[in-house]
């Protein structure tokens, strides 16, 4: 039997778990046969220590194996799956979901739901009423088999152990740990059994990671790790200092996505997306062309198959302004000018969560027509009186909380200052 | 309201806590309103970055001040206090308690039981039948008056949010990190009530700090801590690197105090106690002679006087010879001969617990005349077949279990090892 304690002071120490050691951990996590006050220190002693690359493996590894891995073996072709590790007007997998679709490939994909600052898909996706996210297996393979595409939510049984070392880390400050994050991200994409992982990895203002150096160090575990496993990986690092796009909040975001699909090749969500899009199709060996794919109303017929093949309402992706934003409406005016020098992303995420948009804690009901439209991109000149925002909430006391939470969101500078690239190192 | 999961953020990244954190910290560990998991994390956090003087300062005084401070004002006199930081074979507290009462001065002492390989002092003195460790807040001061020396358990109310933190920490592999140490003794010290304090710091290989290093700086630390908060605060650093005399064990233990107290002027036990008592005498401004307080049965018949003062029968204080040692003996040979070059004086410890004289967890039955004679001294020579040990214990099975315990505590060399010496740095 393992003695836990040991094992706990061994990691504090600095010293290398073995394989069976990690092993009887992530049993102790799935059966619940260790204390959370045990599994608490011992993630707080990997926050201080690191773990190796091989302590990495084993632990993605049998948290993957802690539940059911899902099998894809019924669908025909090439499986693809897509992860961004978070950010605000992060909408890249409505675009992608259609794109790669009409590429060939078939995306089974599982996403989340909002918490905090961050965005989810299934909360976004939910904006086409009646949309379903709880297919269960065999309509899973059989939607990817005939559309292309099919988007869920994380059943119950995918790395179960990964649901319960989140929580933990959520209220004991463990959060942000490359290795951990690394073991939670791949332990659901390995379970969820796709061929090809392709990875956005965000840093910045608005992301987990603060900087691209911590970006590139997670974005090398995890290609380590999904390519260990025997998976196709790699990773897109971009990011995250501003929002991808002005508009935060679900039916905003979807109408800033149908906007590409309807052909418009402006803004960053635009440029992230495509280039996700062509790392993916080398990554499958094909030659196609992004806005080829889009054009002519190629990619709003897709999305539209995939919303009605789940049982939602197509009839806002073909006319995107159905998707109304919340009766109570507030705009904010630029009190001085300046250029756009910094954006606190992490701020206006939480704007769009206090206006009703998100959730402070899992479960909290979200209202899909609040948030903002956040206007100032970096580098651009603000005048004095310009609107730089127009929040939406459902009630007048939402609007100001929201406003209060913008109030430093925007640091302007009487010089022009650098704006970091898209992609690459800044 | 304090944000438990921020303030473990803020350890976590090296950050120091405000007093009023600290207080509220403390607060809510001792009315349970901050989960174990936070806690825990907490926990591991501080091994990880320690924590300032100011600091520890604040956890000291708020831990003393979870739950009663004792009132020693009722005590005629100077009132004193001393701890050891744990060791085997280690009875000191025997020894002082008639000589410092001899001194004219008032011991106050709340002691604790053995746990793992170290024993305790209520054990040891529970060896006189009926002697109680109960006694109330009149009583002690009264017995303190009268006698000159009382040695009681600590009490629930003894600063409650150190128990709560000891327990956590012991589960968690968070024991052996200076501040908590510090502040887990000194809360009980402050709290206890005393106006000199003095700590007998152990390292080495029966000790929590295994090296001068490390007992030097919670020396340093706890001398701070104490003086800080107006207690006159010293320090005596002193080595385990092997038991201070032969004898582990309740019944055995409890002999080789009465022996020093009956006369003997042999071994470490007696320099280990006489520097204590000398330096508590230059504490509190006092020219006493430790061995001519002893001379003439004065400090047995002291003994004696606070055996029967509590309840307890004297009647082994004079005859040592009826503590028993436990039925069944096992002789233990050398297999081999040389020098003694290192005791594992855990292991040494760890053998009388599994004879049954020691606890593996707190509540466990203990078998007083249960224990070992551990001959060799360090740098002394020890030639194959010589007796190395006698175990005592209630069954065979126990003596095989001692037996197996203690095969790898002693190291043997060909050339003389260099000795440690009891005092000061190796």
């Amino acid at each position: 039997m393992t003695d836990f304690v040991e094992l706990i002071a061994r990691k504090k120490a600095g010293r290398e778990l073995s394989t069976a050691e990690i092993e009887a951990l992530v049993r102790g996590v799935t059966d619940d046969s260790i204390p959370d006050y045990q599994l608490a220190a011992f993630l707080m002693a990997v926050c201080w220590r690191g773990l190796t690359e091989r302590e990495v493996l084993d632990l993605t590894r049998a948290m993957a194996d802690s539940g059911e891995r899902a099998d894809l073996s019924g669908v025909k072709g090439i499986t693809v799956d897509k992860h961004s590790t978070g950010g605000v007007s992060d909408s890249t997998t409505l675009v992608l979901l259609p794109v790669l679709a009409l590429a060939g490939l078939k995306v089974v994909k599982a996403s989340g739901r909002g918490l905090g600052h961050t965005g989810g898909t299934l909360d976004k996706i939910e904006s086409f009423p009646g949309f379903r996210v709880d297919l269960d297996r065999e309509e899973r393979i059989a939607q990817a088999n005939r559309v292309g595409a099919v988007l869920c939510g994380a059943g119950e049984d995918l790395a179960p152990a990964d649901k319960k070392l989140y929580a933990l880390r959520d209220v004991t400050a463990t959060v942000d740990s490359l290795p951990l994050i690394c073991a939670s991200v791949m332990s659901k994409k390995l379970a969820g059994g796709a061929g090809i992982l392709l990875m956005d990895v965000k840093y910045g203002s608005g992301a987990f990671l603060k900087t691209y150096d911590e970006a590139e160090a997670l974005a090398k575990l995890m290609t380590k790790v999904g390519r260990e496993a025997g998976r196709v990986t790699d990773c897109l690092i971009s990011s995250m200092e501003q929002p991808l796009t002005p508009a935060v909040g679900c039916h905003l975001e979807v109408r800033e996505a149908l906007k590409i699909l309807h052909g418009s090749r402006e803004g960053d969500l635009y440029a992230v997306s495509k280039a996700l899009a062509e790392k993916m199709f080398a990554l499958a060996g094909l030659s196609a062309d992004f806005d080829g794919l889009i054009a002519g109303g190629k990619a709003v017929d897709k999305m539209a198959e995939i919303v009605r093949a789940q049982g939602g309402d197509p009839a806002a992706v073909f006319e995107p302004e159905r998707l109304l934003p919340s009766p109570c409406r507030r705009e904010i005016l630029a009190g001085a000018e300046g250029f756009a020098a910094a954006v606190d992303t992490r701020a206006v995420g939480h704007c769009c969560c206090l206006l009703g948009g998100g959730r402070e804690k899992k479960g909290d009901p979200i209202d899909r027509g609040a948030g903002l439209m956040f206007f100032p991109r970096l580098g651009g000149f603000v005048k004095k009186g310009e609107k730089i925002a127009e929040l939406y909430a459902a009630d007048p006391d939402k609007l100001d909380a929201g406003e209060r939470a913008l109030e430093k969101a925007l640091t302007l500078s009487a010089e022009p200052a650098a704006v970091p690239p898209l992609f690459g190192r800044p």
